[in-house]
């Protein structure tokens, strides 16, 4: 995940070992012994569809700047994961959704991140680019740009979509990526 | 969560603020600038069951020490949901489990946790009490100590069991709790 040098409560240096009572190395607090846990982290996002389109987003930020993705981003404090699916919607597509769809649980253990993603109709036509996004813009299934997505999670949730599409059957999808 | 003081990079100290391209107070760093995001955290457990009893077991730690819990515990990094709920079953009841079929998922947005619950048939009749617990048992349903539950989360999720064990039917159950 990333370095931690000193310790969040104290700021004290830190040492990556085992603590007393702990099974693996974590990183302790020299000083006043605090344990600071990292933990995988929780990515919410949507397959929101319009007239039987996909709206995909076109990545403003790094990494895979200027790939295309699905809206999604880290689960806040304090919400819901359907609200954070449906907030990560609003801030980098502009779309309304109606009602979400549990579709996808990836886990992504080389990078401790656990994706979510459900399925939701928009609630109109409307969109627009968020901040993150350089563009944003409804595909036909038959003109998603399979050559430039951002990510394995988000092809693979969306080639998962066209397979299910016939049946109208949408079972949710469990999946370990890398 | 928890309060943050100083940055776990430079050691220097925190304030919760917004900062420059964010859209919410966050704890960034007055010296480095950096900005240590806190996100919910995922529990992952277990029902285990045998010959149509269900294993408990009772807290040896705070919070509700000594009260009956099912094996559950934070995911760690580097392991899979089902991977985790797996090890949680071992540390805690000694368990051994065929596969795990995801049942139920808990928002708890008050105390910024996801709880992602599995059932499993238990190998063996096999089971002993880890560091954490003070004894497993397996009771029958209609023994189940409602009142001496630990969390709300395990009230729930045994009592859906309940419910749907007389159709054989378990679908997968996303609530919000609190
Ligand atoms: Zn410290
Ligand atoms: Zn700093």
């Amino acid at each position: 995940m990333f370095k931690i040098n000193y310790c969040n409560q104290c700021g004290g240096k830190t040492a990556f070992r085992i603590a007393e009572g702990e099974d693996r190395k974590r990183d302790v607090c020299h000083d006043c012994g605090f344990i600071q846990y990292l933990n995988p982290r929780i990515i919410v996002g949507t397959l929101p569809t319009y007239q039987g389109k996909v709206l995909l987003c076109r990545r403003a930020i790094e990494p895979r700047k200027g790939y295309w993705t699905l809206p999604a981003g880290f689960m806040e404090c304090g919400e819901t994961a359907a609200d954070g699916a449906r907030r990560e919607t609003m801030e980098e597509a502009g779309a309304q959704l109606t009602d979400l769809h549990l579709y996808a649980l990836y886990d992504v253990p080389m990078i401790d991140q656990f994706y979510m993603f459900y399925r939701a109709e928009m609630l109109s036509g409307d969109f627009s680019a968020g901040v993150e996004s350089l563009e944003v813009e409804l595909f036909a299934l038959t003109d998603i740009p399979w050559g430039e997505m951002a990510f394995p999670t988000i092809t693979k949730v969306l080639r998962q979509y066209i397979d299910d599409l016939p049946s109208g059957h949408f079972n949710l999808v469990e999946a370990r990526i890398g």
